[in-house]
């Protein structure tokens, strides 16, 4: 019997979770977004002025020349020693080097989390809106997500004790992002941070926060972590994506004893370990307080950036009752638009008028508000920007014309 | 109320598959390896001498230089479109770029499958032995594995038949690795590659082929890959970790379109994408027939010391009762040990005389075979190896003797 004679279709049979996979729609707006000419606000691309490419170049030449059969080996799925404890020291709590674990991109820490800590049916809460490629992450595990009501400042507490569960329904944990939130560019007060601490201990309910934008401040540093009020009851997650470089795909977990050990086997079993060659690129490039003098320039571009954004806002919304943000660092601002109008209907007027931007029902776990949307003001130059945001004011006219 | 009153410990509920993941028993033996004067042949580590670190230099160099911003930016899940027209070309059959997916090492790419394929009890099929990082992928999706029965060529086609199952028990796919297999160095032969084919393609189960170590022949290159028989009945996983260096974590899969997009979903969810800077290396490193260059080089080391492992066992273990495979390529062979002598046993008294090495009931997804072991000719030098064999001869007559 040949081969030709059989049936030429095998049967691929899915797993359940398959059918949850979707597509990232920012990935497809990003797509969309590569046609020639038009402004994307869309993507959360850090401006690749700010990648240090003349150090890498350096760093690179040193690494191979004095490491470099170490560098392109095998090694420890815990990470390369010298860069975790070069985050212990970077972060502005007590740190032990054993609790870091260096991730492939913070994206890797969610996944991480979400096998080590997400059975199917798993109640895990998150903020609304909330970060896309967290959901993302968690979905693989089909665990129940559930929204906790939100304000400018972050999660509601008095939401969060009605939505955490009891017995085996309660919640696994809470994950937020409290600097410069994506995607709404909101930052967490004090008051609030105490609060949640305060609260998330109370319930014995885990945090998992996500900190990838914090050093991103404009004028002030945001409040300290929560992870360093109460570091037993919280994962942490950092990442050198918005600092150094994306494409690295460098991040890291920071994560008590209880968590620990399971996460470094989740993370075996996930891709052995994060590429050596990249971590020791980046302790290089950290050698001597590198950051210190890198990352105000990056906050002063992006400070101009989010400005310029705000300004052409101010001149070409006038009148239309839209409404906005100030953000306080970070690569994102909120937009609400006109009342009974959808940013999802408004998208493809956009595109015509050659500016793109993420519907923000792309980041509710449930309930969108269809009048949200997403603007980033840290890919496209200033000029870029203004002309961006008149476009995407004819849009919205277009729209309520038609 | 100050924190300092709450109850000091979250309790942090982890998920069921928790429970399932543990340690790597190689990656706790390599700890113990690492004690100074240890011949290790027990770690899957290539041959630092076989890495081009001044090839890489280069490509680093003129990566920078020339696609710096781009190498360091956000970069598509699917992988660099250079780097996967490259592999598609490399390949021996009829590969389209848009069916190869980068991962972060081949480690991931069983991850991903994992994820696509395997809901919880699902049953899924492995030779006999196995490799432990297939197990340890496959472990956080709960699957129930199933071993099937293997002689020197690999499973054997009768057990296949009699263990895939039906209905909802019907197994999801064989995980096979036909080339050297690891941990026992044989090689599937044409006529087994062709009825295992014909099988798998009448029972319409998938086949997802792993093939690390296939251009590390010795004298002739192993039969043609068993996706190239039914391409759209099979997942191949290949690994530039063998012949370029795994510490960049390259890997890919080759997937029909039936579970392409899946798995790129997959990968989007669990890094976003494999680090842009190391697949713009390799794609430079390839240029201009690199491979066809160094690849030889690495055969020709890996013969020379396999010859050497082959004649200190047959000079060392001359009247112990102990018996061992030639490999046609690779990096292991496989050890029987006298009846009723159990590696583990002898793990501790190898360890005393300075050799390490891996005891084969890890690969077995169930009931081992307890006098198994698995040995490394290529991390150690020829010197190292005459040695360690003396000395692991020496041990066995200890246990002996004990």
């Amino acid at each position: 019997m040949n081969l030709n004679d059989l049936p030429t279709s095998t049967p691929w049979r899915m797993a359940r979770r398959a059918a949850r996979m979707n597509p990232s729609v920012i990935r497809e707006i990003l797509k969309v977004t590569e046609k020639p000419g038009i402004i994307s606000l869309a993507g959360g691309l850090p401006s690749p002025k700010t990648f240090p490419v003349a150090e890498f170049a350096a760093a690179s030449a040193t690494v191979l020349a004095q490491d470099g059969p170490a560098a392109l080996q095998y090694a420890a799925s815990e990470g390369y020693a010298p860069l975790r404890q070069a985050i212990a020291d970077f972060l502005p709590w007590d740190v032990n080097p054993d609790q870091v674990l260096i991730t492939t991109g913070s994206q890797q820490a969610l996944d991480l989390i979400a096998k080590v800590l997400l059975d199917d049916s798993s109640r895990v809460l998150v903020e609304t809106p909330t970060y896309l490629g967290a959901l993302q992450a968690f979905t693989p595990m089909e665990p129940t997500v559930v929204a906790v009501d939100s304000d400018h400042e972050g999660v509601l507490v008095d939401d969060l004790r009605a939505k955490v569960g009891t017995g085996d329904d309660k919640a696994r944990f809470l994950y937020v992002l409290p600097n410069f939130q994506n995607p709404t560019g909101r930052t967490m007060s004090e008051a609030r941070r105490a609060a949640l601490v305060q609260a998330a201990a109370e319930l014995g309910l885990p945090l998992v926060e996500d900190n990838p934008y914090g050093d991103l401040w404009f004028d002030t540093p945001p409040p300290a972590p929560l992870t360093a009020r109460n570091p037993e009851g919280c994962i942490y997650m950092g990442s050198f994506s918005k600092v150094l470089a994306p494409g690295l795909r460098l991040g890291f977990i920071v994560a008590p004893q209880a968590v620990y050990p399971k996460l470094l086997q989740a993370k075996q079993a996930a891709d052995l370990h994060t590429p050596g060659y990249n971590q020791r690129l980046v302790a290089e490039v950290m050698k001597g307080g590198f950051l210190d003098r890198h990352v105000p320039t990056i906050r002063t571009l992006y400070k101009a950036q989010c400005e310029a954004m705000l300004t052409a806002l101010t001149r070409e919304m006038a009148g239309l009752d839209v409404q906005w943000n100030r953000p306080d660092g970070g690569m994102f601002l909120w937009v609400r638009l006109p009342a009974g109008m959808s940013a999802i209907d408004l998208l493809p007027k956009a595109v015509e008028r050659n500016v793109a931007f993420v519907p923000g029902a792309a980041f509710y776990a449930s309930d969108a508000d269809p009048r949200t949307l997403r603007l980033s003001f840290v890919t496209s130059t200033q000029e870029q920007i203004a002309a961006g945001i008149a476009a995407l004011a004819a849009a919205i006219r277009d729209l309520q014309g038609s």
